[in-house]
């Protein structure tokens, strides 16, 4: 029989604030190892309340049991994460109000076009002295700006959000194997080292820059350098042409966030969030995989088309996020200086053929738009 | 019949200079492929001779021919690049002295142990308005401090001397496919955009930055991180694991730069000398394939032995490299701060398993030994 979760509890001392209680918002693959992550920390660490709540979408199972209930027999999520023990401490709870009524951290990891949804069913339902993190990556970017899920988290509740990006495979990470991930925050240090301590465990390894946009812009923006990266492998360009094509990408994704964002630091790009993320997307990942595809058909196989073929209900988000940043781009006259970008929605589109990726002869960014620009790359 | 040469060149007007004689000194695999580049580009500009003469260690081939009547006659390094033609325009000469004596721009590509007695047989040979430029990588690190190729050919010739790097696999650019490089220059922006103009093509990009020590740096301390990378490979750790070891190298390379020059830039690394070249170098690559298999020995098999099996007389950098940065760090009390190029070389002596390679819960940077050291990073 397990021990009581309490048992394990030191005492309170004089001067210490309560413990922190945390409520994971989402169950899915990579919400399912954050809880993981957090609930082992949790037990450790005498600033946080053992138990870790976690939020699951009700499902019933092809066995007819509901999943929070097999979560909470097996401590494994046996539809998102099979196999992995998320820990004793972890409590599934079909329930978001309650989920989150006694929680001053709040850890959201869903799909990114719930955010909006559970945002206002959260309003009023969470403590005053709530803090947010947000894993949630992909937002969309709308030619009046990108809707940072950090922001619309912190504007709709009324608090506090840093977020936590980085290469973040989940199935590599649930088995322990070593990993490292980027806290962004904006002002509050002690908070974001607070993220750190509940997050970081000897295999993944995290740290926090003060810039929450760099970050979060990163976690969406890879994945259009992660499209041309699979262009090239598609056409069997080689490595030094990928390495190449990923490094200005790297080069477009710093130079458009410091566009949006005055605050963004070069230095965040050589985080894990930035270049490592990169990395790993453009290595593997399902971004990538359909580009390859893509470019090896001559543009004749639609992403539509692929995507329901490869990735088995997955969604491709480099696809949708190039014709976003295309539209930003083309909005605020900065085409040319973000060739990359421009041709990789061109090549989606069919506009272009997969081989224009390494046509830049004529694609050459005119650093003379825009006073200055030659310091964002 | 081959047309004149001279035929194509425009006539010098008022004012213009003398075009400028560029000779290249080396001709193996980088240095047949530079010929190549340089020569499409001299025949272009009138800005240069359209000769481009390239000195031959001079070789007997199993024929019986001597390597550069061959090179001379059809145009091609049949032994170190054969299949593709190097121009018209380029003329073989198997006598240094000579091969130097008119040209004021030189290339030099050549391994890097020749380097010290190739300066000394050029002492007092060259034009005293001569510039130089280094394509050589792999420079030793000594306890004293790095021994740059570019300060030897500065100090030895007497000249002043820019350095290429970038991800640059010759084969590859070879046949065209898309790559970048980067121009290292100490002061002489316009004579750097004289080395772009003369090396860079449409399939060929390269770009200038104030920063000879940063950009010569990256392309021999990327040669550890690629035996940092073969480890992860061999252990199947995953793309994650190896993105972020590939981050933390980055990261190593940038600090050991910036704490021997203060005068190194961070922008240098988001070039291609700098992420791009460590990418390549890290996928492919002939240390990553040995420390592949090093780590799948289980460090049983040493390198020596892996190399003379699977390099076919290529050298590996990499962990000579290793000895020479750990020897460094250890002798300015360094080791702490860089456990990624402690760890490797570690691995490399049999002292610690490859798997420590991702075990860093007790390697983690200590900030606090030097003043502003955080900064590093």
């Amino acid at each position: 029989m397990a021990p009581s979760l309490e048992s394990q509890r030191p005492t309170l001392e004089d001067g210490e604030t309560a413990p922190s209680k945390v409520t994971i918002v989402g169950s899915g693959n990579w919400g399912s190892v954050a809880a993981k992550l957090v609930a082992s920390n949790t037990l450790k660490l005498s600033s946080f309340h053992d138990e870790v709540r976690m939020w699951v979408f009700e499902e019933t199972l092809p066995s007819g049991e509901k999943l929070t209930e097999v979560i909470n027999r097996t401590n494994e999520n046996v539809k998102y994460l099979p196999g992995i023990k998320l820990g004793q401490n972890v409590v599934a709870d079909p329930d978001i109000e309650h989920a989150v009524k006694d929680a001053n951290m709040l850890v959201f990891v869903t799909p990114h076009q719930f955010m909006e949804g559970i945002c206002k069913r959260l309003v009023g339902k969470i403590r005053e002295d709530a803090e947010a993190i947000s894993l949630i990556k992909g937002m969309e970017v709308k030619t009046e700006g990108p809707c940072m899920i950090s922001t619309l988290i912190s504007q709709q509740l009324g608090i506090n959000c840093c977020v936590l990006m980085g290469a973040n495979i989940a199935n590599e990470i649930a088995v322990e194997k070593f990993s490292e991930a980027t806290v962004g925050y904006r002002e509050n240090r002690e908070m974001a080292q607070k993220w750190v301590g509940l997050f970081g465990t000897p295999y993944f390894m995290v740290s926090a820059v003060q810039d929450v946009e760099g970050v979060e812009l990163c976690g969406t923006l890879k994945n259009i350098v992660a499209i041309a990266a699979g262009f090239v492998d598609g056409l069997e360009m080689g490595n030094n042409t990928k390495a190449a094509i990923m490094r200005i990408g790297l080069r477009e994704m710093k130079a458009f966030s410091k566009l949006l964002f005055s605050s963004v630091r070069d230095s965040t790009f050589f985080e894990s969030c930035g270049v490592a993320d990169l990395i790993t997307t453009c290595l593997g990942g399902r971004n990538r995989k359909c580009a390859d595809a893509f470019a090896r058909s001559g543009g004749k196989r639609s992403f539509d088309e692929l995507e329901a073929e490869m990735l088995q209900g997955q969604k491709l988000q480099g696809v949708s996020t190039a014709k976003e940043v295309y539209e930003v781009l083309s909005h605020r006259g900065w085409l040319e200086l973000f060739p990359l970008f421009t041709t990789v929605h061109e090549i989606c589109i069919g506009r272009l053929p997969p081989s224009a990726i390494v046509e830049y002869s004529e694609h050459t960014p005119k650093f003379s738009l825009l006073d200055g620009s030659t310091q964002l790359y």
